[in-house]
């Protein structure tokens, strides 16, 4: 029988990455880089963000686990996203597409699809992004919002922890993405690595509310709240609701 | 008659344009991307930031004004800059050109000028930026500092808020570029437009000052007042000067 | 003889970079180029940051001191880098090299050596990334860590000052290569210059640390405590241990 995502397992999963320290290789719009590797690094990943063509595959290599995020995609970085993720195939490493603003540019869309093609571990985006995408074959599906939707074909999964502000402040949604994707590398079920890096970013996000005064401290007291998040504290809050698929 | 920039006139912008969400697609130097999309999104505005060659079209298109700042500009970025002008204009979109840095760099100062004989709505620099371009025909000139002077050949403004800590925040200035953006696009008077988002951001500062203990906990807590600025707040410390010209 | 670094020395030489503001470009990585010039900023410099081929040349001419950082490595960032380097040696200008992560990837440890050939001032690295680099020649050695160890083949320098968040926050190490350059660019000793930032870095983190509650609040308080910091404080602080070499 299948073990599905608990408040319980993702205190288990955080105890894991904070002691293990996975590497995470993100493929990060330039907007939000620093903002994704600090909260990579807060919740005990270890991040790096290159994206140059002669030195993807070595730092694929070394990395536990990747993230792919489509925001300021070019040329060459289309080039660079390809060849990661034939490394991360190649080696069995999970992996994470964030199709950001997908729902912008036909193009942009289209190479979402193709990436699609090439078997992500996860693929995650708001409601109008998802929408757009459409099918995903087997890979778990997250639409994220003010309550997270998971779905993998066999089990569905409702996260509703977080706050409004993190619509507020830019690069939330990259910033779980990082930490779903140091998560993955954790624990081999997708569906429960997801759940519980978002149960931790969403307990850690009400906490951080309280002790901001808007979405500038908030977005700073997020990065304090997920290195501080204790795990009765995350196992008291979070609130995963599942049915089996 | 003409209807010149009023602290109330300032109000009823930052209302409308929290109400009307609009789309602002930012052609940002990758320094300040994320401080400047975080600036757009607590007035109330929506941001986008891509800069390739195959996407920018889409994303102009979508969005209801552009922000054009010449920080950390390359070949790449200068043919990206031309067809999202090419677009905006089509489109009768208001676009603002930040010359950052034009004074450092003359091949940065001569595309300057090129991008100004496109006919931007608004040109926004520093001191040393806007005495070296020179002349900039028909659109709204705006030098920010101490106090920002505006004028557009028939009015000059002056709007005398702000905080000093703002010259020591990387990116006050790009972000107040894209918080007139969004203002363009709720207020055809590019003058009234700009002195509301000038009014906004500068009583922000003030406000954000009073909640910092130094240029750190400053350029956060501008993104919380900017969030939570009361309308009778702003009329109430607005300082806005103007002659007829 | 020699004047070996001291806690005065160091309180002397920020009072020297808050009164001349030298100009600093940093070629610096996408990830923390926002962080590092509000760094460089608060300390008293004014930093630049470019990276254009057509521009750079510009850029660095009218700067005092040059950083070089190796994250987010591309192959334009690379022909960008080492004609900064030619102007910088023409100029007789002093630069920093930072190889961040060439443990990563062999290319990039490559491109660090080509550059050490070149004749820096300074290569700054964590411990791995130094024992990676092997000789250096004659330009100082710094190795940063929990205590930083400074050498010129002459004189050996620790700072043993600094709090644990720094490595909780990314780009703090980068942020140091920034102030470094801007003391470089008013003391011709590279041993006292750099030992003088890494004290003033390092006091200021311990200052941060009494006003943050996490690695979050901590970043931003580091700007605060960066601009704030008094020469009396910095001079009582200051743990700089040397032995004549």
């Amino acid at each position: 029988m299948r073990n599905l995502p608990s408040p319980q397992m993702a205190a288990r999963l955080l105890a894991c990455v904070r002691e293990r320290r996975p590497r995470v290789h993100c493929l990060m719009n330039t907007v939000v880089q620093k903002f994704t590797a600090d909260g990579i690094t807060v919740v005990g990943g270890i991040p790096s963000m290159t994206s140059s063509r002669e030195e993807i595959a070595d730092f694929v290599a070394k990395a536990d686990a990747l993230t792919v995020n489509l925001g300021t995609l070019d040329a060459e970085h289309r080039a660079v996203i390809l060849r990661a993720v034939e490394v991360a195939n190649a080696g069995g490493k999970p992996w994470i597409l964030d199709p950001v603003h997908c729902d912008y540019s036909p193009s942009r869309l289209a190479f979402a699809r193709d990436l699609i093609a090439l078997g992500p571990t996860i693929v995650r985006g708001n409601r109008a992004e998802m929408e757009l995408i459409g099918e995903t074959g087997a890979c778990l599906r997250i639409q994220t919002g003010p309550v997270d939707h998971l779905a993998d074909g066999r089990a569905t999964v409702r996260i509703a922890n977080g706050h409004r502000w993190m619509a507020a402040v830019t690069g939330t949604g990259c910033l779980s993405g990082g930490v779903i994707a140091a998560f993955m590398a954790v624990e081999k079920d997708p569906l429960n690595a997801a759940a519980g890096a978002l149960a931790v970013t969403g307990v850690a996000a009400e906490c951080a509310a309280r002790n901001a005064a808007g979405p500038g401290t908030f977005g700073v007291a997020l990065l304090d709240a997920l290195s501080a998040l204790g795990e009765a504290e995350l196992v008291s809050h979070a609130r995963i609701e599942h049915d089996q698929g």
